[in-house]
């Protein structure tokens, strides 16, 4: 980015144009850059890194005026980051940031959240990206306490970038209060699935699936569960390469016995 | 796993009951142990980690004899895991096997794949997961010769396990003379996306996603798109923490700066 350039900033989101995360991510992102917003039409939620392979995408202009655009598409958060970078934007974005999501996307919640999945999208294009979420499902929530971190956090990584393949998973308690920023890593844990099982009017089973977090490791204090629960905004930098490097040697040294 | 029980071999995948890779995989697996499928019930290509939140979720029973049973669910391949391990399953499966994909799922593809989706959802549940992928899209691949490497690595993980929260990503050339299998790591590339455009016939302009594969590291040795290139089985161990270790320290030393 060129001094005294204003950075131009790609935002999405997975609940849709009117939630009031996207509107406070705005709000913040307008200070300091052009913004172009590429949001899906519905609410995407829970899609992960899906993308739409089945359909045709529509992309639909809403406003284009000076230093803010808006376009809808009938696809996931993924797919809008690929149209506004390969199609809509004449230049590549300097950060891609994603949110802010109504709900928590700490610990393994990352690998189901479409927000997240959009920021890796960034990241996987070579972009700085950042994914927020706030601890709260509510659509009414208030994102006010959230802004001064959005902005923050924004502005570091426009100054100094991210490593290749780096993205940020940045978490955000619901209280007012909050206690500052701690850098964290992935808890271990899992979604406690608690299948609601209902009947319809014509006598078939179905289910929801619902369930609750479970924290593997609560007495850890150096995670992004720790932190949040703590009254602390969590950020991990995440990486979109999957090798467990932790395991890679064991493997690789009994290679041998996979041979056929 | 007890000595002398036959291991439960849960198995799904995205590409539809009908499958070609799958009826490969299913008649591998119940040679080892007893199998349960639970499969979408339509393609789910490209799904990536997406769970159903917004509709409810019918299983089909479509049948059920000693040995192998087979289910049909409304939604996404993960859901399918979660699904047969929380309701259709008495017990933990020993193993959870997904695919064999019609496609590759190698270096970042993995991000988008719903087979290697519901092998990351099996180590989320602390069950022991490999997904498979062939390099042919073809509806008609021919998937007789990944079957004595399949064979070989699931009897390798019921008898050894994978380290907690490990899975592995297997994809198989789309050659008949295999020259053996290589452990690697994930490589460093993207798709370059080509978007075709078109017009309907309202004279709206609509996008199909598509592209190519792109290798930034073509030189490298230990990736799994050199094995495959090269004629070998790549199998990655992947880890379900996003966690990015190397910059962890990085960004932990300039926490301070983050703070509002």
């Amino acid at each position: 980015m060129k001094d005294k350039e204003r950075p131009l900033i790609l935002i999405t989101n997975d609940d849709g144009i009117k939630a009031g995360g996207l509107v406070a991510l705005v709000e913040v992102a307008k200070k300091i850059g052009d913004v172009v917003v590429v949001v899906p039409n519905e609410s995407y939620s829970a899609m992960s890194h899906a993308i739409t392979v089945k359909h045709p995408l529509y992309v639909k202009e809403i406003k284009h005026k000076k230093g803010v655009a808006l376009y809808k598409v009938n696809g996931t958060p993924v797919d809008c980051i690929k149209l506004a970078i390969n199609k809509l934007l004449d230049k590549a974005p300097d950060i891609v940031v994603s949110g802010v999501n109504h709900g928590s996307n700490s610990s393994v919640s990352i690998h189901y959240s479409g927000t997240m999945g959009a920021a890796r999208e960034g990241a996987i294009n070579g972009i700085p990206s950042v994914g927020f979420s706030l601890l709260s499902h509510s659509y009414d929530a208030d994102f006010s306490h959230t802004k001064p971190f959005i902005k923050k956090i924004l502005k570091h990584v426009l100054a100094n970038g991210l490593p290749e393949g780096t993205y940020l998973n940045v978490n955000v308690p619901n209280i007012r209060k909050l206690k500052g920023v701690k850098v964290c890593r992935q808890a271990r844990g899992k979604w406690v699935e608690e299948l609601i099982e209902r009947e319809d009017p014509r006598k078939r089973k179905y289910y929801w699936l619902t369930g609750y977090f479970k924290n593997f490791e609560p007495e850890a204090v150096d995670t992004d569960e720790y932190a949040l629960e703590n009254g602390f905004v969590s950020v991990v930098p995440c990486t979109i390469d999957t090798t467990d490097y932790k395991h890679y040697d064991n493997l690789k040294n009994i290679q041998g016995e996979l041979q056929v």
